[in-house]
C-alpha cells in the first residue's frame, strides 16, 4: 500500500526524529536514576535542565512558576482537578468545578468523580461556535465556585476559546483557572503571563514528542499538591521514576514546536486553507465548519451532507487518507456540533481533519482528490439506497 | 573513570537491551495510536497482545483478571488505594485503609490523602526482621478494615512477607489485599492464584524495562474503577494515550523476567552470599542483617558499625561501588530497621546492595575488595574523629 496521506495529527503525531535520536542515548546508557546520589543519576542533569529550559520557554512561563512532568495529558488534567478539591476546596469550602459541555472527557469526569466527593460539577454550554458562551458562564458560576477547567481550543474544528474574556471573568470571580494547551501549543503565539490562567496542562503525543509525556505548569505561588503521590521526585510533585528519556525527547519536542510557530500559522495554515477550498470546490454540498471564528491554522472541520461520517472515514481510511471524528480521550465531534446547534446533517457527515508541520503540499493536492472522490461515491449509494427512492442498480 | 560496579539494582535497573531494540521501532515507524480506526492505529495490535501475555504469565494471572498498563508502580499504588475509597468506602462504609510502618512511600502518602475524605488508616507494626507481624495485624484490623496495601517484599533488606497468613487473615476478615510485587517478580516463584491478593502492581524501572512502565493486575470480579479518568482507552481503565513502545518494551522484560527466574535463584544467590561472607571475612565487624529470614536471592543489608552510612554510601562511589540507603520514592533503610528495633549502630551504619542477573563474578570480587578497603579506611577516620578519644594526625 502506498504511504497514506495522515490527516490526523489531532489524535497523536509521528514524533520527532530528532526527539527519539536524543532520548535514545538515556535508554541503552545513561539509565540511571536521577534520585540516586552517584554519577550514573547525577550525570542526567545537564539534559533535564536543557528540557525543562525548552519547555518553560514554550508556554512562556517564569522561572519561579512550578513544572510537573506527567505521563500524558489525561494525567495532568486529573492531577489539576483532584489536586483542586485537596488543596481549593478542603481549605475554602468552594465546591463548584466547572467545565464546557464540549470539554474533553478527562476533565468531564474527573469532575464528575468529585461530585462523589460532595462538589458540584457544572458543564457550561457554548456559542453556535462551539465556544464557551460567556453569559451563560456568568450565569453558571456561583459564590462557591472554585476551578474552572477547559480546552483552549477544540480539538476537532479548531475553534479557540475566548480566553481573555473568560481569565478576567475568573478573576472577577475569584476562581483558578485550567487551560489545557496541548491543542494551541506551537500553533498560537502568546504569553502565559497575559493569560492569566492558574494551570496550563498539555499531553506531549499530538506536540511530535513520544508517546508517555505530558506536563503542568502551576503559577507562581499557587497551591498544587500531588496527584500520585509517594516521594521526592520532582519536588514531592509526582512520585514514581522520573521518564528522563521522555522528558528529554518532550524538550526536544517543544524546542521544535518553537521553531516552527512561523511556519505553522503561515504555510500549515496556507495548506489547510487549500484543502478546505478544493473539497468545496470538487465537491460543493461540503460545509467548512466554523470558518468565520478564530481557529487553529491545522485544523478544519467539513460537513459533506447526504451521508454519515463513519462511513466516509471508513472509506478514506481504504483509500489511504486518515481523518477523525473523535471518541477515545477526546470528544467525538457530532457531540461538539450538537452542541454548537448545527444542523443535523452536518452533524452526522462531519470529519475533522488536522495537518502537522510535515505535511506537504502534495499530500494536500492528493487528498483533495481521495476525498472529493470518496464523497461522490458515497453520495451516489446514499441516494440509490434512500428508503422508498428511485433505485440504482 | 572505570565502569563501576552497579549494586543499586533496587533502585533501577538496566533497560534490556532486547526490551529497547524490540520497543524502537514503535517511536520511528509504528507510532500510530491503537484507538484510532484506521491501519497506522490497527497494526499495534500484534505487538500489544504479544506484551500482555508476556506480563499475565509473569504473576500468572488468567484471561480474566484484568490488566492496567500504568506510568510507575507508584502511579499503580496510588490507583488502588485511591478509588479504593469510591468502590470500596463510598459502598460499603469501609474505611479503614492499612499498610505497615516500612511500607514505600506511595501507599503511606495515599492513605494519607484518604484520611482528609474521613478514613482511617493504620500503619502496622514490624517484628524483628521487618515484617508486617501478625499479631499487631489482627489488633488493627477494625470491622470496618477496607484494604491492606503492602510491598511483598522489602526493597532495601530483601526481606520477604509472610503473605500466606496475611492473605488468610484478610481473607477472614473480608479486607482487600493489594501486594506491590516489584521486587519479587523474577525473584520468587509463585502463582498469584495460591496467593489470593486482589490487586497486584508492579513498577518496571526496577524489571529491566524502561522507565515509565509500571502495572496494576486485578482479580476477577473484582472493582477497581479508573485513577486517571477519561476516555476509552484501555478498556476504560485508565485514560490517556497508550504508551505502545513503553509497554512492548516491558511485555520483553517480562518474558526475560520468567526465563532469568532460575538464574536468579541460583547463581544470582550464590553472588549476594559471596558478597557477604566476602565482607565479613574482611571485615569481621560487618554484620549481614535478616540472614536468617526468607529473603530474596539478589539483596543483601549489610550494616558497618563504627560508622555512618551516608559516608560508607559516598566513598564507595568515588571508588566505583554503588549501593543504596533508600530515599525517594523508596524507604530509607534506617527507617526500616529502627522499626526492627535492630541496634542504633547498625541502624545508623547500614547499606543495601542488590545484585542483578547482569552482574558479574569479577565485579562481585572487586566490589568485596572495594567495600573492604573503604570500610577500613572510614573506621580508622571514625576512631580518630572520636571527640575525646585519640585523635591520630
Amino acid at each position: 500500500m502506498k504511504r497514506p496521506i495522515y490527516l490526523d495529527n489531532g489524535m497523536t503525531t509521528r514524533p520527532s526524529s530528532l526527539a527519539v535520536s536524543r532520548m535514545l542515548p538515556y535508554l541503552s546508557e545513561k539509565w540511571g536514576s536521577p534520585s540516586a546520589p552517584h554519577q550514573f543519576g547525577q550525570q542526567l542533569y545537564p539534559a533535564l535542565e536543557e528540557s525543562y529550559r525548552a519547555l518553560y520557554a514554550l508556554v512562556g512561563a517564569k522561572r519561579q512558576d512550578s513544572f510537573v512532568f506527567t505521563s500524558s495529558g489525561a494525567e495532568a488534567i486529573n492531577h489539576v482537578i483532584a489536586t483542586g478539591y485537596h488543596d481549593i476546596t478542603c481549605s475554602t469550602g468552594k465546591n463548584q468545578f466547572l467545565t464546557s459541555k464540549v470539554d474533553e472527557a478527562p476533565a468531564i469526569l474527573a469532575i464528575g468523580r468529585l461530585e462523589q466527593l460532595g462538589c458540584v460539577g457544572k458543564m457550561v454550554a457554548v456559542d453556535s461556535y462551539g465556544r464557551v458562551d460567556i453569559q451563560a458562564l456568568k450565569e453558571s458560576i456561583t459564590p462557591r465556585a472554585a476551578l474552572l477547567s477547559l480546552s483552549w481550543a477544540n480539538g476537532l474544528t479548531g475553534v479557540i476559546q475566548p480566553i481573555a474574556d473568560i481569565a478576567a471573568l475568573c478573576r472577577d470571580r475569584g476562581i483558578a483557572l485550567h487551560l489545557d494547551a496541548t491543542h494551541v501549543l506551537g500553533r498560537l503565539f502568546f504569553s502565559w503571563e497575559e493569560v492569566g490562567a492558574q494551570y496550563i496542562t498539555f499531553n506531549g503525543d499530538q506536540l511530535h514528542a513520544t508517546k508517555g509525556t505530558g506536563g503542568l505548569f502551576i503559577k507562581e505561588g499557587v497551591k498544587s499538591s500531588s496527584f500520585i503521590l509517594g516521594g521526592i521526585e520532582q519536588g514531592g510533585r509526582r512520585a514514581g521514576p522520573l521518564d528522563v528519556p521522555a522528558l528529554v525527547a518532550l524538550g526536544v519536542a517543544a524546542q521544535q514546536l518553537v521553531e516552527a510557530r512561523e511556519l505553522m500559522c503561515t504555510e500549515v495554515a496556507r495548506l489547510r486553507n487549500k484543502l478546505e477550498e478544493g473539497i468545496v470546490a470538487g465537491y460543493p454540498e461540503a460545509c467548512v465548519l466554523f470558518c468565520e471564528a478564530e481557529r487553529l491554522p491545522c485544523r478544519t472541520a467539513i460537513a459533506f451532507p447526504g451521508m454519515v461520517s463513519e462511513a466516509l472515514l471508513w472509506l478514506l481510511s481504504r483509500r489511504g487518507v486518515y481523518g477523525c471524528i473523535g471518541g477515545g480521550s477526546y470528544q467525538q465531534i457530532s457531540l461538539v456540533l450538537s452542541h454548537a446547534a448545527v444542523a443535523s446533517e452536518q452533524v452526522q457527515s462531519a470529519i475533522s481533519f488536522c495537518l502537522s508541520r510535515e505535511t506537504s503540499e502534495e499530500e494536500i493536492d492528493e487528498a483533495i482528490e481521495i476525498i472529493v472522490g470518496a464523497a461522490k461515491k458515497l453520495r451516489k449509494l446514499s441516494v440509490s439506497f434512500i428508503p422508498g427512492g428511485n433505485h440504482v442498480a
